[in-house]
């Protein structure tokens, strides 16, 4: 039971996009620019990225949902995700993206923390301006997504298949809402 | 000196809106619907709210920024502010603003800490639930801005005629991007 009213039953983010749609355009335009849009990061990695921010907020169903997505558009799908989540040292990511992992995980915290060193280990290991840039940005957003949907009691699914129908949804339609 | 290069010199989150219009797009658009789009809530007050979650979190430039752009809109304009971030409960609000502000700060922690003794509060202080889904917005969306602009090291203005002038354009202007 979410905290208030919805008017609908749908769970997590669904339910509060559907109550209020004047903020769910943008909240969908930025997911779709961040983790769909032009980028030298795959759409894969950029899930990553965002279900790794959701993981350590502890958001269930941010953190089900993009697990699943980033599984869909990643080599060695879903084992490689358990991976990140168990140990991302230990899951054979590329350097440039594990220190992209860090930098997100800094930003999750406080913004303030993120170092001139941590930012110097992306850029040594290939990251671009443009892909920092973005890493902390779709860390930020996340802090505010998993804000969102837990901070207003949303239903959260149990059911593994429903995240996999999800994602599949997401891959194919994207993140705007439809109409 | 920001983490990365900009391309500009624009203080605070100006400069990484300036940098990425793809995403100013919709971070502009959401600032809009949240602060001044209709609501019951006066922007005056969704203003303080905004300002109240950034000065927690210690976000500088979004703290000045936006205890100026509230005190433009509000009655006693910046002595309430200020009043609000020395102790929110000597500041003579209203029950519902008070509650509202308690609200803002769970989400601000992490969102689960929100209870349902916390919104029966709210909702007993005469807050709806369309106010109470604001007001979780605001605060998760201000933890990405405050994140945004701390974790990309943009410089901040220590100049307080900055903010004032720069709090006129926002009451003026809005938060969309010209053009």
């Amino acid at each position: 039971m979410a905290h208030i009213e919805l008017g609908n039953d749908l769970p997590g983010i669904l339910g509060l996009l559907a109550y209020r749609p004047e903020t769910a355009g943008p909240l969908g335009d930025l997911a779709e620019v961040l983790l769909r849009g032009d980028s030298t990061l795959s759409r894969g990695e950029r899930e990553l990225i965002a279900a790794y921010v959701s993981r350590r907020n502890e958001c269930e169903y941010c953190s089900n949902s993009h697990a699943a997505t980033a599984a869909a558009q990643l080599p060695w799908g879903a084992s490689l995700v358990g991976q990140v989540f168990a140990d991302p040292d230990d899951a054979g990511l590329s350097e440039k993206l594990r220190a992209l992992l860090d930098i997100a995980d800094l930003v999750r915290v406080d913004g303030r923390l993120v170092s001139a060193e941590a930012v110097a280990k992306a850029r040594a290991a290939g990251a671009t301006d443009r892909e920092i840039h973005d890493t902390v940005l779709i860390s930020a957003a996340f802090c505010m997504y998993n804000r969102y949907v837990d901070g207003l009691g949303t239903p959260v699914p149990d059911d593994p298949a429903q995240y996999v129908a999800g994602a599949q949804a997401l891959v194919e339609h994207g993140y705007r809402p439809p109409g």
